[in-house]
């Protein structure tokens, strides 16, 4: 059973874990250098109490602690109980979701291994913005992608603005990041895969007619401004594009990517 | 030509459209009781001059306004020049896309007219989220429906951080609001289109085989919690669902605009 502890001080170094979380994660003297895993809200934090991740601790006003009982009673780590203000001097920001748990990072599958095990992969190159890559995260877990392989240049998908768009599920969904960019596509290939490729192509194939649910299959995807690099469309099989407005210049990146996903579906 | 004026006190009158953004929409004092409409950033400015939206003016840095100025000479309104201190004093914090236009509301469609001359619509129930909204305007718009019309429950989509989210799109999309609700469905019906309503159903056909890209069609859809109401999906001729994971409850609602969005078009 988690520890139920009452913190009436705010500058209580015991929840040095949670406190001021707006530049916590910049911080480079955490575990892998890039700050905690960090859920915010319930939901959130079901989830993290759900993953792979060992937990640190809890810290929240007493009512929603108590709402997550039932998972506390499997765990061996303090819960923080606090008063509203006490949390938002803890933090540095008002919280109205009212509950957070920490935890480490853990060892992220070998890129190989991940390949090898999946036949719905993502992979993105420089999706720097974090709410869009939580939120392609969340697409991935619902249309029920096997995993995803990180490129170039994207952000760190355990960032907490990530984590929270995702709705947590950034903490199931397997990720692993390719060190050799864009030589570790040629995996895909060599395991059997398509690389289709999403860019906005005269000759790219509509996306719902590229049999994007037949066997094992990559989508490659940019960010929205740049797009792919001439390297990455270089390693890809072919080139998927999403019909649109010839007025409008581009989706939003997570939209796409829900409209590829479940084109990535054999029910859809 | 607009007007290039120098304003070096934050206080000054002149620029009092601009003033305190984060709760000057709140303000029933402006016109249509619901505040002005307000852009931000070159890309969404640029689609506030094109709007049929009345501009009543600029503020920007000077550089700012300069990347605008052939479509200032369009315009009889003054552009504000300030540095980037006195801008923020002005809007009330930090802005960093460093130029606004703000204009007056002008008189939407009947809903009437914008069925008769549509044959693709979204129809949104208690779509609260303005983020989501402007979200599902950019989705709307980058995938050519021919306009939303606003059910029961839904927020002002030119509240300035829909506008912001739709990059501007929501300003080009038609969009009009239903008064009776269900009842106004009915008008759906009487012009020829199939509703669809989307709803995690176990009877829902999925949205990719529904037949969505023929004809005129008009898709039904709530909020991420409550979902449709039972009233407006008895209003409707089919349900439409997404295939899922079975472990994810939901997808974030402007994802799940762009996957039926997506799937209404003829060369999907």
């Amino acid at each position: 059973m988690a520890r139920l502890i009452e913190v009436t001080d705010a500058e209580d170094p015991a929840v040095d874990d949670f406190r001021d979380l707006t530049t916590a994660d910049r911080r480079p003297d955490r575990p892998g250098g890039r700050g905690l895993v960090i859920g915010e809200g319930r939901l959130v934090v079901e989830r993290l109490l759900a993953s792979p991740y060992p937990i640190r601790g809890l810290l929240g006003e007493r009512k929603r602690i108590n709402t997550l009982e039932p998972l506390l009673r499997e765990l061996d780590v303090p819960a923080y109980i606090v008063e509203p203000d006490t949390l938002a001097g803890i933090v540095g920001f008002h919280l109205n979701r009212g509950v957070l748990a920490v935890a480490d990072r853990a060892p992220e599958p070998d890129p190989a291994e991940l390949i090898r095990r999946s036949s719905k992969l993502a992979v993105l190159e420089g999706v720097v913005d974090h709410e869009n890559l939580g939120a392609m995260f969340r697409n991935a877990a619902g249309l029920g992608l096997d995993g995803v392989l990180l490129g170039r240049g994207c952000s760190d998908p355990l960032y907490r603005r990530s984590v929270r768009v995702s709705m947590g599920h950034v903490l199931r969904v397997p990720f692993a990041r390719l060190t050799d960019w864009p030589g570790d596509l040629e995996r895909l290939g060599a395991n059997g895969f398509r690389v289709a490729a999403l860019a906005p192509r005269p000759d790219a194939v509509p996306v719902g007619r590229a049999g994007l649910s037949e066997g094992k299959v990559a989508v490659l995807m940019g960010s929205e401004g740049p797009g792919l690099s001439e390297e990455a469309l270089r390693s890809s099989d072919l080139t998927v594009g999403i019909p649109m407005s010839r007025e409008v210049d581009s989706l939003n990146v997570a939209a796409s990517a829900a409209i590829v996903f479940h084109a990535m579906r054999s029910d859809s």
